[in-house]
């Protein structure tokens, strides 16, 4: 699984700064400013997600598809350019470099995320013209990222987090948050992928529960990483949610209770994956992503 | 001519601030933020310009495209909102009341930016799903409108303004800056109304052209009035181009050339203009706008 993983990583990669414009010199600044953001790294979940349900729903020759897998991953790092500034969590470091506004004018930094925000509507229509997807599956590839985007899915789940800091909120609130706030997207990548594929309203059904379950887990793995985690495993300063005096699930279940729920949803997420032929890739890479020290 | 767009304008009004998802308690504050800024005022030029043009190429009936037209205010709108920003322009007032910033907190206004540049994407997709609009319509309009947005668009000519600060640039640069920072989306708007329509290949070309003069003579007079105009009329502090050593029209060209300019655009055109039949509320409205004193 993880060769498999890392030659498609590499493809996402190779691919991924190339989507963005930069043949115009007068707007360079803001071109390379995306592409350092897109170029941090990361585990690229969310378009091997996509890819996957894609090929579980059906889907065949994914190559052609690239970059609509791609538009996923410049929603995800448009969300942690504008999560990094300034008047958001402030924080000078991501993936183990300096934040885009830090390496970056911050004004740069905000047009980047803007412009990393609405080009894979451009990457989606464009497909469509161009004939590589159906204008309907399109439509519906545009309809599923947008809501998952906006104040119904990760914006307003970056308000409640925002709401949340400095307060002790009350457990279903925080379940909220992270549906939101991290979920959404992880929620939307799985649904692309079938829509790709053309699947029935059913299969998106059980997708989509596979990633709430999935994406809840992934939020507590993180939060637990924050306590146990150092800065050399995650490329970020440790402890930052209690700096910010955050609500985590750590904070309201403790360290052991919160484990045992992350143990108990890579289960129930194993199950789901389970009603899936030749599922046996997602199923690793789900238990590697809950096990995971970064 | 002046009725009619009163009427008009009342109807986006109403419609633009129902738009916004407004029904979590959780996430309304960057809700009221979002309606904060739509319902600032404003000409709405954008999607008069959409709706007129979808009736200048044979559309009728348009009342159940209204939210369509809407959606390139959502995006004007988002512009402002970051545009006002203290990393941006670090301006506090917007149409004679705070700028969004001001009224809520930044981050709050960062996010309601955010979500008003992802939600026209939902509402066009959603038509095509409800069959409003059919699903090519949609793809065509997403592809136009993100294309405006993005770095060869809008979010380009904001990069462009940041880099003319406090240094005289050269003529082409500024036309180059205009056109992408106000034109791309005056254009986009005109060219969205021909699409609704299905109008032809050859319709759009003369619209776009239209609106290139319409949104290099609105700028310029845009320009002007920031020398020539009060506080009072604009709802804004005059001379802020000055103070931040912007190089505009005024300041390439001089108050008398660039007036003169602008008297030329607007016979371009209308002569464009007058290529369409049916085109006399269109004729005038330009006219209103580059006369304008606000």
């Amino acid at each position: 699984m993880k060769t498999e993983l890392e030659t498609i990583c590499r493809k996402i990669n190779d691919r991924l700064c190339a989507l963005v414009p930069s043949d115009n010199a007068l707007t360079g600044e803001v071109s390379q400013a995306a592409v350092y953001s897109l170029s941090g790294g990361g585990k690229r979940l969310r378009p091997v997600l996509m890819m996957k349900f894609y090929e579980l729903c059906g889907g065949k020759e994914s190559g052609n598809l690239l970059d609509i897998f791609c538009t996923i991953e410049l929603v995800h790092t448009f969300s942690l350019i504008h999560d990094d500034l300034p008047c958001m969590d402030n924080d000078d470091y991501r993936r183990g470099r300096l934040s885009c506004h830090k390496a970056y004018p911050e004004a740069i930094a905000l047009l980047a995320g803007d412009a990393l925000s609405v080009l894979p509507f451009e990457i989606i229509s464009q497909s469509a013209k161009n004939g590589v997807i159906s204008y309907e599956t399109a439509a519906k590839l545009t309809y599923a990222l947008s809501h998952a985007i906006g104040i119904e899915g990760m914006i307003g789940g970056q308000v409640i987090d925002m709401l949340s800091e400095n307060t002790q909120i009350p457990e279903e609130t925080l379940y909220e948050l992270q549906k939101k706030k991290t979920g959404a997207l992880i929620s939307a990548a799985c649904e692309m992928g079938c829509i790709l594929a053309n699947a029935d309203d059913k299969t998106i059904s059980l997708a989509k529960e596979y990633a709430d379950k999935l994406g809840l887990a992934f939020q507590i793995r993180d939060d637990i990483l924050d306590v146990t985690g150092t800065f050399e495993e995650l490329g970020k300063p440790i402890g930052s949610d209690k700096e910010q005096n955050k609500s985590t699930f750590v904070t309201l279940l403790g360290v052991e209770k919160a484990e045992k729920l992350c143990r108990e949803l890579s289960e129930q997420a194993a199950k789901i994956l389970s009603q899936f032929e030749n599922s046996e890739f997602l199923t690793s890479l789900t238990e590697m992503l809950i096990d995971r020290r970064n």
